[in-house]
C-alpha cells in the first residue's frame, strides 16, 4: 500500500511541528484536501496506519486520530479486513466541510452533519440513566425538563415513520408474520452494518450484528454470554447503573474502577489480574461525567483484554452528539484481536418505545450470542425492524440526526446559558463537550440527592451524580439532561432550579 | 350465598346418580338451563363450590369441574375475590350452545365459539416448539407441513390489524414514545385480565398482569426471579425444551418428572423433597403428549407447592382450541394460596412476530418480576400494545378465535384423515384432542429422529418425540402440526408421509 498510496500523496501532507496545529490537525486537513482534490479517488484505498506514520515519520496515534475523525465525518470507510477507502459517497455538503469544532454557529453547513447523521447510535443516551435503574424510571416516567435519556420526542418525523409502518403493516406476508432469527432481519442488520462502518469506523459484517430489543437487553445478553455466575466485570466508577443491574442480574460480581480525566484507570483495571472476565466502558462520552477516553488508554485496554483472554463491553451511548472537539472513532474498530462486543441502540436517536438496539459481537461468539437471545426471548418484532431498515435506507434517519445536531446544540446551549444565570454560585458545569446530558458538580456539603428530591417537589427531573457511585461519592452533582425540552423550558427550568438554591442557601 | 342461591336453584339441578351421565355433566347441564331459563340472573352471584357441594351432597371436585366447563364457555364468569357470578353478556349463540364436544361438525354452532373466542391463551402452540429450542428453530424458519407452533398466518384479518397499527402510529404522542413501564399499558393489562378471569377462570386484577416479549421471555423472566443459581426446578418429560434452555440459563438444575394420563406424577415430584423450588407444568394440553392435567392432580400439585412453599409455573400454552371433552379452568383460578405464575402468549392466537405475551404473578411477587424485566429489557414496544388492547376491545380476537377453532377443527380432521389413509401402518395417533399440533407414536424399531430427517428433504417439518425427553425416550414418535397448512396441504403431505415411509419399509 505504501508503494501505491504514498509517492502521489505525500506531496498533499506537509506537515510541520510546532506551528501551533496539531499533527493530527494538519494531517486530517491534508487528507481531507486530498480527498476533496480527488487526489484520493472514491473508493480507492488508503494507507494503513502503521505504514503512513512511518512513512511520515509520525506516531501512529497521530495517524490513527486523523483517520479516525475522516471516518468520523465520512471521507473514508472501513470495510472489515479490506482495510480503509475513500468513501464512495462524500458528506453532500463535503466540499463546503467545516469540522464541526470550528464553529458553533447552529445552522453553519459542515460535514459532521452528514456523517454523524449517518450513524445509528448517535446521542443515544442511555436507554435507562435514571438514577437506581428500575426505581427512578418507575417512580418518574415523565417528560419533565432536566430528564435523561429523552430526546426530543415532538421532533420527531412522525409523519414519515407512520407512512413507513403502516406500508409495513398492510404488505406483511405470512413469512413476516412467523418466527424470526435470533439475529435479526438481514436487511436491517445490513443497514446497521453499514452505518457503524462508515461512520463510527466499526470493522464488522452484517452477520455480526445482532439486533436487539434496546441496549440494556444488549448488556444483559453480553452478561449471559461472557460471565458466568460468580465471574467478576468491571465497570467504570462512577458510571451507569443499568449495566450493572444487567450483570449482577446475571449473577457476576462487580469491580468498580475509577474514572478520570482520560476515562477508565486502565492501570487500576490491570492491577486487578487474570480474574477479571470482562470490563464494560463507554469511551466516546463517560456516562455520568462525559470524558472521552484518550487513544492511549484505549490500545492499554484492548492490550489488556488480549493478554488476559477477557472481552471489553463498549457501550456506545451518544458518540455523535458533540459540541466541542472531535470524537475517535468506535474502540471496536482498533480492536485487531475481536475481544470487544459494540452495543447500540436507537431508543434515543428515534425513540425509547420502539425498542430496537444492536450489538456487533466478534466472529467467535456469534452462535453464543445468538443461542443467549434465543432462550430469552427468541428475536424482535418483525414489523418495526422493517420499517426502521426503510427510515435508514431511505435517507430519513440521516436527514433526523442532522436536524437532531442542531436541536440539541442550541438547546445545551440555552441550558449553559441558564445554569451560568441562574445557579452559578452552587453549581459548576464539569463537562458539556457532547450527548444530551450535562454532567455538573454542586458546591461542597451540598447532597445531591437531597436537591434531587426537592426538584422533583417542582417538576424538575434531574439524576442525583452519587447515585452512579457503588461506593462512595468522590462528588455531589447533578446530571441535567436536554434533550427533551426546548429552549424556553429549559431556560425557566434553570430559573426555577435558581430559586431552589436560592432558597436552600437562605 | 348458599341460602340466597341455594332454594331456587335446587329444583334445577336434578342430579341422578347411575344414569350412566357423571354427576358434573348433569350438573353442567342443570346450570346451563337455569342460566338460560334466567332462573340464574345475569350477573348474580352463584354459589361457591363448596357450599353447593354441600347442598348437592357431591364432592366438590364434581361442582368444580361443572363450574369451569360454565366459566370456559362463558356462562359464568369469575371476579377476582368477589366470587362467580352469571355472565353479563352471555355468549351471542348461547341458546343454541351445544357443547362444541357433541359435535365434530367443523361449523356447527356452539357456545366454546364465543368463549374460546374470548381468551388470549388460545391456540398458543409453544413459542418454540421445534425439537432443540435454538437449534431446531434457527435451520427452520419455514412454513413447511406439520411445522409446530405456527398459526393459520394466512387467515389472519391483516387489514383490520394494519387499521389499528397505522392509527396509532399517525397519533403517537411524546409520552408513548418515551419509556414505559416494565409492567406493560395498562389498557392491555385491564383487557388481558378481563379475558382471562371470564374464559379461563384465572383469578387476577390487571396489576398482576405483566405483558412479556412472548412466552419464552414469560419463562425466562420465571427463571430469573423463582430460581437461584443452583436451585432445581423441575419440568414435564416428556417437556418443552424451550422452558428447560430458560431455566437451564438462568443457572437452575433440571429434576425432570414423569408424565402419564393425568399429566406430571405428582407422587414423583414430592417424592424429590422440599428443595425443589417451582414445578413447570402445562395442565391444559400437556406439551407434547397432549394430556389434560387431571382435577386430582392439579389439588395435590397446589398442595404440593403449598406445603413447601415452592412455586408453580402453569404454561396455559393452548388451551382453547379443542376438539374433544371439555377442558378444565386454569390451574390458577384454583390457587387459592398464591403459589402460582401464569405464563401466556399472543405468539399463535396472533401471530409469533407480535412477539406480545403476559404473565399472571401472585401480588407478592409482583414488584420482583417488574425489577427482573427492567434488567432484561425494561418494556414492551408500546405501538402494539395500543393496537392489542383495541384488536381485543373492539371484539375482532373473539371473532379471529372463533373462525380459527372451526378452521383447525377442518385441519386437524384433515390430517388425522390422511394419516389414517396413507400412515396406519407405522404412525398410531396418541392424542389429538386439543391444540394445534397431534402427537404419535412411531412403529417399535423406528427412530423419530431420522424420519424427522428425512422428511426435510421431502420439505416436511416435523418434530421428533424423543427431543423432547432430557433422559432416553420411553417412546418414538412424531409431533405434527396442522395449524399452518390448509387441508389440502396437510393431505398431500400425509400422502408424501406415507410415500416415504412406505420406501423406508421395503
Amino acid at each position: 500500500m505504501r508503494t501505491t498510496a504514498g509517492p502521489h500523496l505525500l506531496p498533499h501532507l506537509p506537515l510541520v511541528r510546532g506551528n501551533g496545529v496539531a499533527l493530527h490537525q494538519q494531517l486530517f486537513d491534508g487528507l481531507r484536501r486530498a480527498i476533496l482534490g480527488r487526489v484520493l479517488r472514491p473508493g480507492g484505498r488508503v494507507p494503513s496506519t502503521r505504514a503512513l506514520a512511518q512513512e511520515l515519520g509520525v506516531s501512529r496515534l497521530t495517524v490513527l486520530t486523523a483517520y479516525d475523525q475522516l471516518l468520523h465525518e465520512g471521507y473514508l470507510e472501513g470495510r472489515a479486513g479490506a482495510g480503509t477507502f475513500v468513501s464512495g459517497a462524500l458528506p453532500d455538503d463535503a466540499l463546503h466541510a467545516t469540522p464541526l469544532r470550528r464553529t458553533r454557529a447552529p445552522n453553519a453547513p459542515n460535514a459532521t452533519n452528514a456523517t454523524g447523521a449517518a450513524t445509528p447510535s448517535s446521542g443515544t443516551v442511555r436507554d435507562d440513566a435514571s438514577p437506581g435503574a428500575t426505581s427512578g424510571r418507575r417512580e418518574d416516567r415523565g417528560l419533565r425538563p432536566f430528564r435523561l435519556s429523552l430526546p426530543a420526542l415532538d421532533e420527531f418525523p412522525r409523519a414519515t415513520w407512520a407512512r413507513l409502518v403502516s406500508r409495513h403493516a398492510r404488505a406483511l406476508t405470512p413469512a413476516m408474520m412467523a418466527y424470526g432469527l435470533p439475529g435479526g432481519l438481514g436487511v436491517l442488520r445490513e443497514a446497521v452494518a453499514e452505518h457503524l462502518r462508515t461512520s463510527r469506523a466499526v470493522r464488522c459484517e452484517a452477520d455480526q450484528v445482532l439486533i436487539t430489543s434496546g441496549s440494556q437487553a444488549g448488556l444483559r445478553l453480553c452478561a449471559a454470554v461472557l460471565l458466568r455466575h460468580g465471574d467478576v466485570v468491571a465497570v467504570e466508577e462512577p458510571g451507569y447503573p443499568g449495566a450493572r443491574s444487567a450483570f449482577t442480574a446475571a449473577g457476576a460480581r462487580l469491580a468498580p474502577v475509577p474514572v478520570d480525566d482520560e476515562g477508565m484507570d486502565v492501570a487500576g483495571l490491570a492491577s486487578l489480574g487474570a480474574r477479571v472476565r470482562a470490563a464494560c466502558v463507554t469511551p466516546s462520552h463517560q456516562y455520568p461525567l462525559g470524558v472521552s477516553m484518550s487513544a492511549a488508554r484505549r490500545l492499554a485496554l484492548l492490550e489488556w483484554a488480549e493478554r488476559h483472554g477477557s472481552w471489553v463491553i463498549e457501550d456506545d451511548y451518544d458518540s455523535e452528539y458533540r459540541y466541542v472537539s472531535r470524537p475517535l472513532g468506535a474502540l471496536q474498530g482498533v480492536d485487531a484481536a475481536g475481544r470487544v462486543i459494540y452495543v447500540g441502540t436507537f431508543s434515543k436517536v428515534l425513540f425509547p418505545a420502539l425498542r430496537v438496539g444492536y450489538l456487533v459481537v466478534p466472529a467467535s461468539l456469534r452462535d453464543a450470542f445468538f443461542e443467549a437471545r434465543d432462550a430469552f426471548d427468541i428475536f424482535s418484532p418483525t414489523l418495526y425492524q422493517l420499517a426502521l431498515a426503510d427510515f435508514i435506507r431511505e435517507g430519513h434517519f440521516v436527514r433526523h440526526l442532522r436536524r437532531m445536531r442542531t436541536l440539541y446544540h442550541g438547546r445545551r446551549d440555552a441550558l449553559l446559558d441558564g445554569l451560568a444565570r441562574h445557579c452559578a454560585a452552587s453549581i459548576t458545569v464539569h463537562n458539556a463537550e457532547a450527548g444530551l446530558h450535562v454532567s455538573t458538580w454542586l458546591r461542597d456539603g451540598m447532597s445531591d440527592v437531597a436537591l434531587v428530591r426537592r426538584m422533583q417537589e417542582r417538576r424538575l427531573s434531574a439524576t442525583a451524580l452519587s447515585t452512579c457511585y457503588m461506593g462512595a461519592a468522590a462528588r455531589s452533582g447533578l446530571l441535567l439532561g436536554f434533550g427533551g425540552s426546548n429552549e424556553r423550558q429549559l431556560r425557566a427550568a434553570t430559573r426555577t432550579l435558581g430559586e431552589l438554591l436560592a432558597s436552600d442557601a437562605s
